[in-house]
């Protein structure tokens, strides 16, 4: 029976899971700090090493990594957490180190296969993949085909710009959407109203995080419920421009912020509609939550391993 | 030898040609006007019925329609100029009237289709293609297909908000890139900075066209090279938008106001650069010029009908 190795790199630990093909229960999954001590590439593969099966046949590895990348080549560009892999050949140096064909992809480009093919996607050809947690990232299924572009940087939603002049993007530029509604955006926007003397809840949180303002919302905190509104605005206005361009028959929200339910979903709902230039757009939408959680990067590394052409 | 018949109906006339498979050079073209006596659709037969050739056999009849429709279902939504078109089966019609497969598709997609096939976006595997005239559209080819999503409404991308709060847009909406870039749109802001008082060899045309301003620009009237690199400003910053979404290696300028050349094309690539999120996606980006002209929308339909799908 053959093997897929499925490597998923988050900003806490890389984990590393074996599937047998035809199975989504994987026979093992192990892991290892992305910050620990010795180089992370030596570590994720001492951990690839233990995961190896001695009576079957690994086909391959499959990464999903953060940061833009090239599929064609496996070089990543960059990893502002992990030192030394800028520019850093990951799937030759595996397939070098394990004589396996090995790929790779952007991890939110994989979890929006992963979605398509295991998730809340299912029987979807045209879907649209948001992450909003601490930033905002994305991926696009166009004709059951993950849309990938010339280098493969494509599905990259968090950088639309929406507010000329508006907040410092951690890109270097203002006003993009991960700006104003990812889990940092919506934190800060909390604090500068709680600032201005505007009463809450939230006051009594020392260190304040996206999951105490999806709480104080579900419990009623007018500010949290606002800033929430605030950031749901935002995300259908950005939206709207990507329906247009894409009709998708399905949009899938993942990431920790999304856990906030109603509260950012429905006017995300609200925002689109209003926005949107065509109701036909609209017709048989559905808005919805990614069901894969956390192991959208391990089931899209999968997914991606399991396609006929790879 | 089979021969495919393109029809591509326009703001003007309705243009009907026979092309000879291998061969672009049209067999015949014959036309009408899109608003004559009599119902469009009835004229357009009439037309596609001069054409038909004896001795061959009439493989397709392609159409090249303005605005939204469904290309699997062969439905036009809405089409402004024409009466009776709203909801119109216009392909089923065509079918029954000549016993031939029809398609349909969205003039700005298969102008889009058309550069990729036959113009400026051969060899190109992922393609951005925008309209700058009386509207903005486009088109978007992912991995050499035409990107259409579920209802065949992809490619939208005269509608994404630019400025909030900004003019009001055909489509009902305020601030979109049509309602800042469009021929009419630049036009408009140019009468206004007339009516304001400042200076310009403009001032002395009766009825001021988008033309008239590319010309002003080219003779080095301020006020017309403003225009223009105001309006190619907001393009810049919506494709940032797109590329980053598509990642193409080449964008592609067609419509009227495109031929103000680098009057409205180096704004949109200095406000690009400007704007991207990273540099990776300029990294060989080509920025061009539509080559196929007024023949788009015929070569488009042709470059539909000759996909092996189809």
């Amino acid at each position: 029976m053959s093997i897929i190795i499925a490597v998923d790199i988050g900003g806490t630990q890389i984990r590393v899971a074996a599937y047998r093909r035809g199975s989504l229960e994987p026979v093992d999954v192990r892991r290892t700090p992305t910050r620990g001590e010795g180089a992370a590439f030596d570590r994720m593969c001492a951990v690839i090493q233990s995961i190896w099966p001695e009576h079957s046949t690994v086909e391959k590895i499959v990464v999903a990594l953060p940061g833009p990348l090239d599929p064609e080549t496996g070089v990543i560009f960059s990893a502002p957490n992990i030192p030394g892999w800028d520019n850093f050949p990951i799937g030759p140096e595996l397939e070098k180190r394990f004589g396996v064909r090995t790929l790779i992809g952007n991890d939110a480009n994989l979890a929006a296969l992963g979605e398509w093919r295991f998730g809340a996607g299912q029987g979807h050809h045209h879907l649209l993949y948001l992450t909003v947690s601490t930033g905002i990232g994305g991926g696009v299924i166009s004709d059951d085909r993950l849309l990938l572009g010339v280098r493969g940087l494509a599905g990259e939603v968090g950088h639309i710009a929406i507010l000329p002049d508006g907040p410092l993007c951690g890109c270097g530029q203002r006003g993009h959407l991960e700006a104003l509604a990812s889990g940092p955006a919506i934190t800060r926007y909390v604090q500068e109203q709680l600032s201005s003397g505007i009463e809450s809840t939230l006051r009594l949180k020392h260190k304040l995080t996206a999951r105490d303002i999806s709480e104080a919302a579900a419990k009623g905190d007018a500010l949290a419920i606002h800033a929430l509104e605030r950031a749901g605005t935002y995300i259908g206005q950005a939206l709207a421009t990507f329906v247009q361009l894409l009709n998708p028959s399905v949009v899938i929200f993942g990431g920790g912020v999304s856990f906030s339910g109603k509260y950012l979903l429905d006017p995300v709902r609200a925002s689109l509609e209003k926005q949107i230039m065509d109701k036909s757009y609209l017709k048989n939408l559905l808005i919805t939550h990614a069901e894969l959680g956390d192991d959208a990067g391990l089931m899209g590394a999968l997914a991606l391993g399991l396609l006929p052409d790879n």
